[in-house]
């Protein structure tokens, strides 16, 4: 997710066995849907899609797959018509002469037509190859229903014969997917937000959403497939609005409330397979943030045992934050505890940073209050002193933006988060954000559609509905123009085909954080 | 085998159950045998190699294995010290952060060290790249037990890593591998022949034999993994010399005899996985080569039982040679029913092909007695056809050579096999083998370990044991030189590095029909 990998090996880990076990309680099962392919596709040059790979159907009729043979360097490309997670399986058989060689088949599976076009070979990028979604298979004897065992994120499969033998062919039929979720797409009435296009992105958003709950809020299922706090606070957003599946989000509270670092904090995101494993990464806003998801989903549910359960947990990460604020309010993060606020490292992130903390201690102040803590006053104070320190140096008063104290630097993360953390009355975010818009739109160099999410609402915030739409448009309907049938991880809309990996067979095209507008016009039209 | 596929889609067979029946009661249960690595090796240009490729020790302590971290494109060559043929398993850890991707691993299997320097990706040779031995492996969970479905023969495992991520590193340990026969190597105690490469040579063609002999007489355990004819001929020979395992021989010879073509013909080869298939493959002389494994096995075995059972499918093959024959003992053979011969096609084979026919009905001829055959003189009658035509027409007495009876061609294989199947007298064999070695040695154009053995047996025959082991020695002796520890399917001498398929990743490095220096060595020394 961030750009640099953190490697803190000597974590020493604090495993509540009990927290542990309310996270295994909610386990999810899981539905399975079959799936079958809608047509077989080639690809074609088309400017107007991701990375200029479009697609034609060859056919529509399935029935034409029985009937093909395939030989050495022959490929079939099949298109799901929609993404999807789960398992695929197919029959495959010999024709010809008897088998006298094994067969060799690579399977490409694809979320867009763009990876298909992308060779394994010659992805050399930062982020491991492992994610890429191919499979070099030999059968030694068929016929065989070949069943995959593991999962892949996709709407495209393709099968490349590496070879057979001159003396037979193969043949494939009855490709199906199995797929599965947590939810259930068809639970959901999406309402009518009077918007086409915004009720198209309603749609891809929740199915978004539905292919990322799995055993957890997956970030991403095609890649990397766990829980992440960041991740997690905006999926439970989008999910009371769409889904409600309670149940996952208190799934995801209790793992990372059950799994806690000596010194009290929470990792970034976890693992659960095989076992439940912390990660050794630590994000600043990502710790903050699980006070505001708790307070979010008890605001919710009003599942004051979940509260109580996880309070402390909440609290220290809270706590441990103010060893960083100084006498003035002003907080300064050590290099080792970074704020994640997006993944660009173009801009200074110590104010947006300083509006997490008011940000979240606001929502942990609520959770205070809930559980009549005598303490109550000292966080109150303390947010106190955060704010008079953002309002008095931090916000430039001539030029309603709020700077970075270092070097006066002003950024759209900056004013984004200081309107979501409610530092200011209203009409004055209405200011900041207008003067955002002003100097600092169209938005360049920001390639997370987290970012997006966030400047979005801080619009929605600031009163400024006809603006946040026009974002939520822009942004995420180009997706939909250059093929999304799911949101994704990384999109930025003055470099369309940028992948922050340098090639798309390791982007993931179904990314939660994406999921949000869903969210955003259920709350705010 | 043969260069020339042949496809034969229309041929329907007979499947004698009772005869099956037979071949499955003489399935032999598999000796299995836990094999260890003897060293970790790397691979260095050395020109006395095959492929200039020979290999170096990196240790011989296979505990530093266990503590060697493995990244991102770097590998490790495992040198079980010997070929096997069997199931490889090994444990896969990581060290580090938790394993945030999942491990690709590529795995190579290689009989000799040139493989390992060759790459999949180039081969684009006309036999199946699908028997390249190489796996390409997704592992979504450490640790494991990682065990291998598939059976390889190798001498060398590399494991490459073609990714984790930057967080965590892979460790290798207790590579293992669950070694297959139907025999036991310590089994035989091989003889003394008084010559140190004699001896050496005997040793590894013994081993060849063993890797070859698993459910059926394979032809090579890498790559074609079948029962031909031709093979076992000289398998079952060099088996009554070594292991004299008569089970198998037996069971072949029941899986011939129970598909045989609506003409009668058996195939030149079957498949037994995962069914029992008979090739669309005909061989004039494999066909005829029933007769004379069946006479050989009933010679060393007195299974007058077995050879009640098969004696018409042997008849048949022979009865069916006859419509090739014309009254003045000329074979000529249609062209889809060739003579093997040898693989190279760049001499003419006519006359081998009547001297195959002869020393297969003379071998039939010996059945027809020992089954008191009241036809037995028609075959006589037949076989003083086919000589005498050979002497008065196909044999040059000037040179003592015999020829081609269209061209006037003089080949080695017309003269090998015309002594094999003992057309002239003992004397006349000589000068036949003298005048063969004066014009014709040193040999060239001939690939084939199977027919560089017949032309040492026709060398022992003649009363020549001395240029017979000359040969045997340089032959089998070079490639022992260039390393191999199983002789193998092809060998050039005047062009050591000779692949027919134009790479070594395809070529078969333990070949059955290259064995026979065992049973020469003891029939005739």
């Amino acid at each position: 997710m961030a750009f640099t990998f953190q490697i803190n090996k000597d974590v020493v880990w604090n495993h509540d066995k009990g927290l542990l076990q309310k996270a295994e309680e909610n386990k999810p099962a899981l539905n399975k849907k079959k799936v079958v392919p809608k047509q077989i596709v080639e690809l074609i040059n088309d400017p107007s899609k991701l990375g200029d790979v479009g697609i034609i159907p060859k056919t529509t009729d399935l029935s034409e797959l029985d009937t093909t043979q395939f030989k050495r360097d022959e490929s079939v490309i099949l298109d799901f018509g929609n993404h999807f997670v789960g398992h695929f399986n197919i029959d495959i058989d010999s024709v010809g002469s008897p088998m006298d060689a094994p067969l060799t088949l690579k399977v490409k599976f694809a979320e867009m037509a763009s990876e298909l076009s992308s060779s394994s070979e010659d992805y050399n990028g930062w982020l491991s190859r492992s994610w890429i979604q191919e499979e070099l298979l030999h059968i030694d004897e068929l016929p065989v229903r070949l069943e995959f065992p593991r999962r892949y994120a996709a709407r495209f499969v393709e099968l490349t014969v590496v070879d057979t033998s001159p003396k037979w062919s193969v043949v494939f039929s009855n490709p199906v997917v199995i797929a599965e979720s947590a939810v259930d797409f068809d639970s959901v009435i999406l309402r009518d937000t009077g918007d086409k296009m915004l009720n198209r992105i309603n749609s891809v958003a929740t199915k978004t959403l539905m292919d990322c709950m799995q055993d957890v809020f997956e970030d991403g299922p095609k890649r990397d497939r766990r829980l992440w706090l960041g991740d997690l606070r905006l999926q439970a957003l989008a999910n009371y609005a769409t889904f409600d599946n309670t149940q996952l989000v208190k799934r995801g509270l209790y793992l990372f409330g059950g799994m806690t670092a000596k010194d009290g904090r929470i990792p970034a995101n976890v693992f659960v397979k095989p076992n439940i494993v912390p990660d050794d990464t630590f994000l600043f806003d990502y710790s903050v943030f699980f006070a505001a998801t708790l307070a979010d989903y008890v605001e919710h549910t009003d599942d004051l045992e979940t509260l109580k359960n996880l309070y402390d947990v909440a609290k220290k990460q809270i706590d441990f934050t103010f060893q960083y604020v100084d006498e003035d309010g002003r907080l300064t993060l050590p290099e080792d505890y970074p704020a994640f606020i997006d993944w660009s490292n173009d801009f200074d992130k110590a104010t947006a940073a300083q509006a997490t903390l008011i940000f979240g201690l606001k929502k942990f102040i609520i959770l205070t209050k809930l559980m009549d803590d005598n303490n109550s006053e000292l966080y109150v104070a303390e947010l106190d002193k955060l704010i008079n320190f953002t309002k008095e140096v931090l916000f430039d008063r001539e030029n309603n933006q709020f700077i970075v104290e270092r070097t006066g630097e002003v950024n759209i993360a900056s004013q984004v988060w200081m309107v979501l953390a409610g530092v200011m009355d209203s009409s004055t975010n209405q200011l900041i954000m207008e003067q955002m818009i002003h100097t600092q739109f169209p938005v360049t160099g920001i390639a997370t559609p987290y970012m997006y999410h966030h400047i979005a609402e801080a619009l929605f915030v600031a009163d400024m509905a006809d603006e946040a739409k026009k974002l939520i448009k822009q942004y995420w309907g180009t997706m939909i123009e250059l093929g999304a049938d799911t949101f994704w991880e990384a999109f930025e809309p003055e470099n369309p085909n940028y992948s922050p990996y340098g090639s798309p067979i390791v982007s993931s095209y179904c990314h939660a954080w994406s999921c949000t507008p869903v969210y955003l016009t259920k709350k705010y039209l």
